[in-house]
């Protein structure tokens, strides 16, 4: 297997920096690619083992592209997650003052992040978008545009200066990243996980939502992440994109996933995968009646009464 | 009030045309604005009698600028929908040909809705983003891109000619638009109407997702959207926007969003409008025990209970 990891590009974006994070990274080739859907099909074709991509954003929530080239298409697994604090730096070429600034530029996703400074400090700046921040900072360079957003760490790539950092609308504004690969058996349980699925109902009735999420509730699973993508068979028809607290080898997730699989129409399993927002010792405690311990001794005792002997 | 709807523009985009099969639009001076937020702020400011948007689409799913407006702000109420069907037309210049073409351009949205055609007929064409459709179809006309992707209606406005038809990826591509005013009280039931809320949940513990739904279940009420968004709080962090089918002067509807009052931190009511996919002849007849009559023989009966006439 190639030992390089396909990454959503170009270098000197969050994201470059999100997956140096990981220390799996650093004895990999990493190589950036134009987009979320080349980077997993380079996965797919096996010309990289993973993939690293942007899913959740706490500001525009569940990030669709990715989100739906991982429900289409051959089956692909998360591996691993990474949490982010985004805050933009404004980049600019040195000898720039904020009162040169005319024209801004930076990634579309960057832009209700920067809006309320935008406002406050350059309410005249003329918005730019590209396609990248690094690619913002690029154009900086070249001239095309007076300022970019992006982050700090771009500056010095692109012979910027930082005229401003620390900049962000939302606090606790936060990136997920996913790493992820073709399917393979997911690594053992840490003790605070978390297990993505795709779900396509069978039919359309009142309750049918709240059935598949009873499967969840009344094993005691907590949900992370509920987002509803379209099928394609057009308006009013989705899927339903979800995260949940636990792995697959825990007796309550697998008796979940096994009544998921029974009354939905599809199940797509995404993965069972270490937490990144807290530690195995800050893991909520398991509901009553719903250890590994107590699916055991109930499945024993269901089979001492089918065997006769309650 | 003034006589003028606000809409998401520029001029000849499909938000236009969606608009105008509105007749209540036939007597009402209609103004473009440059976002949806720009259109929404115009009514809650009063200049605007109602603004006119696109709020979910077959390939997108819940348009999320728009739902993220509606979430926060002064409330506003939805009245009406409109359904278009989308289909885009290849626009160039009068004699461009196929071969000729370099570069192509739309909205961003367009993209995943033209994908699969460019890449049998133009796969080395270059994609250039503009701010909108019609936007696109402008800068053809002065000769910066080679062809724009937009509604064949934009051809004449442009002096342009629609070298293709009727290009769409997936079948049954639509948009959803809605006619949003100031809160007033909804107009009478059709007998297919839709209600629009937004949920917060009060804490996150296994099952609230699921209690919040069982509120519309155990009333027989369906969903028909059912779109997170981000509170701003950090990753995590959700809101719901929900539409249910009916009416809130119907009485199923009624108590169940009395219920989600009660179990809900808030609850925002978005309105209750006539469906635009299906007339009252088509609408499903509802559940056992759920209809207007049954509710209210229910309610006689507890009262001559809790009076001792039982």
């Amino acid at each position: 297997m190639p030992a390089s990891y396909a990454y959503l590009g170009p270098e000197g974006t969050f994201t470059e920096v999100a997956l140096r994070t990981l220390p799996e990274a650093a004895t990999r080739e990493l190589i950036p690619y134009v987009s979320v859907q080349s980077a997993l099909d380079a996965v797919r074709a096996g010309e990289a083992e993973a993939a690293f991509v942007p899913i959740e954003n706490s500001v525009e929530g569940g990030i669709t592209t990715t989100l739906d080239e991982l429900v289409a298409g051959a089956p692909l697994t998360i591996y691993r997650e990474v949490l982010l604090s985004i805050t933009f730096a404004l980049l600019v070429r040195p000898g720039t003052e904020l009162t040169d600034i005319k024209t801004v530029s930076a990634h579309p996703a960057a832009q209700p992040q920067v809006r309320n400074w935008l406002r406050t400090h350059l309410p005249d700046a003329t918005w730019e978008s590209a396609a990248s921040n690094a690619d913002a900072a690029r154009l900086v360079q070249e001239g095309r545009y007076d300022a970019a957003f992006a982050g700090e760490f771009a500056a010095a790539r692109y012979g910027l200066r930082a005229l401003e950092t620390g900049i962000h609308d939302a606090e606790n504004a936060q990136t997920r990243f996913v790493l992820v690969g073709r399917p393979s058996r997911p690594a053992a349980p840490t003790g605070a996980d978390k297990t993505s699925v795709v779900l396509w109902q069978r039919d359309d009735h009142p309750g049918a939502l709240r059935d598949l999420l009873g499967e969840f509730a009344s094993r005691g699973i907590n949900l992370m992440l509920l987002q509803s993508r379209p099928t394609g068979a057009g308006i009013g028809n989705y899927c339903f994109c979800i995260d949940a607290e636990g792995h697959i080898s825990d007796r309550r997730m697998a008796e979940a996933l096994r009544g998921l699989k029974r009354i939905c129409l599809q199940v797509r399993f995404l993965g069972s995968y270490p937490r990144a927002d807290i530690t195995p010792a800050e893991a909520r405690p398991t509901l009553p009646g719903t250890s590994d311990e107590e699916f055991t001794a109930a499945a024993d005792w269901v089979a001492r009464c089918q065997d006769g002997r309650f």
